[in-house]
């Protein structure tokens, strides 16, 4: 059965890639907002007896979810039968449970949507916080898969005397992951609280680490406030400038611009999301696991 | 039981009136978006043993479905047993056929997503051109109604010696119902074809006419080009500056201050999409409807 790829951010990074190394053909189709709003769409292929997959990144969602409901429905009206979505970025991850009565746990229904229209889904590190799985809330066939191979590779590749720093306990994890993938050690800031209102961050062994290159690493740089604190605990300790990795550029609120006027030495990002810093290619990593369902 | 009603667009002119002559609550929530671009949306009642209404005009409608559906789900997670929407403007009506092959319509996709989620659909004056009814693609209760009685009793209100005019035949039904409600005489344009681009335009009996206020009525004003040339028409043959009159003023591409600028007397619309073009109550007719529901 053939295969037809649409790219509904158009210029996305990964496009080229996965349409040479899964040997599909990519989608033709349009689209765009009529004056008052409503997105028009056409498709221009012969989808008679072909599959389908769409790759879009979840960022800003808001604004993407009809364009891709109306893509992936005009495709089933054109005959596809089977339709795929590859979202590098998964979006709403993060509301996974009521931290207050009445709030919306806006995971579940966003996961119910794409459910109830996708015949499966691929996605890179998603925001797995109180979940385990994305079967929890996802009904249907899926992979999450792990940026660490990779975010690993381009630190040995490009950080002299990496040492992975995790910002707290609750980050050790994925640290530790990431530090043995790169073969470098790895260290975890701790907090002493003096009274309410005066917590003293520390680096354990602080001499030792001096000639080594800091490497933060998280799956999401959204405003980066966390990040930017421990750029700050990092050059408060005389630490060299830190690498910032995350395998999810989002740079709300100008976190870009704010992580590197901190200190940061270098910003590096996957190319889930198109932006400059993308440096870490996930190609290779999503081809392999889509080839499985296509 | 008891009823809630949830403004989605928060100062809608609807709501007040609404809660007043449907003797119902207002719910009270918030929502925003976070910096990533997701909804956050808290409901602050108790739900249990109630029903809801949500109400929201789908002008723009993309940015608004996402907060449409969590609030929805958010009801009903919180124990609301059915929850209707108050759409004054129902959006996605425009693409009934696939013009071009390969077309999205978007109309059926849209129809399917808020039928699988509402209880019921109330809404004014919605686009059918090739359906003839709600039910040829909304699997809900609904209740498409007329505004053509309130947009009358405006006129006669309002405009002394009004003479409704219809720019094409297409429009003749509408036009003549508004007329016989109004109780004033109407006219429709017609056409003469002189080659292929010679067309002209000419106003049936002129002379007759030329005291009377020529009113323009449409269900949506939206970019207002036929309204445009439809004026453009009546000032060539030294008719009075006519009255306009929308049901919806999406106002799209700054079709007000054209069709002001074009020579319109008064643009005049209900108040289903608020803009201080407001004239039209719509609440008795939505409540009355809406009382059948609830």
């Amino acid at each position: 059965m053939n295969t037809l790829l649409y790219t509904l951010d158009g210029n996305h990074p990964l496009q080229q890639q996965l349409v040479q190394k899964l040997s599909v053909r990519p989608g033709r189709f349009d689209f765009h907002q009529f004056p008052d709003g409503e997105t028009y769409l056409r498709v221009y292929d012969n989808c008679i007896d072909k599959q389908a997959i769409i790759l879009c990144s979840l960022n800003q969602p808001n604004n993407k979810v009809m364009p891709l409901l109306i893509l992936l429905n005009t495709l089933r009206q054109q005959g596809i039968k089977r339709v795929g979505l590859i979202a590098p970025y998964l979006a709403y991850m993060r509301q996974d449970k009521q931290f207050n009565s009445g709030e919306a746990v806006s995971s579940r229904y966003f996961a119910e949507l794409l459910s109830n229209q996708f015949d499966w889904l691929v996605t890179v590190d998603p925001h797995l916080h109180r979940y385990h799985s994305l079967d929890e809330i996802y009904q249907l066939e899926n992979r999450a898969l792990f940026a660490a191979p990779v975010i690993a590779k381009w630190i040995i590749q490009n950080v002299s005397m990496p040492l992975l720093v995790g910002p707290d306990n609750e980050s050790e994890q994925w640290v530790a992951k990431v530090a043995q993938l790169a073969n470098a050690p790895y260290i975890i800031l701790t907090k002493h609280r003096h009274g309410d209102r005066n917590v003293e961050v520390s680096v354990p062994e602080v001499q030792r680490w001096l000639q080594h290159t800091p490497v933060l690493v998280d799956d999401i740089i959204s405003t980066g406030h966390t990040m930017q604190a421990t750029i700050g605990h990092l050059l408060d300790k005389s630490m060299s400038a830190p690498v910032c990795i995350g395998t999810h550029g989002i740079f709300a609120d100008n976190s870009y611009e704010r992580l590197m006027a901190s200190g940061a030495k270098e910003i590096v990002t996957s190319n889930s999301i198109l932006h400059f810093s993308n440096q870490i290619d996930l190609s290779s990593l999503i081809a392999e696991s889509v080839s499985g369902l296509i």
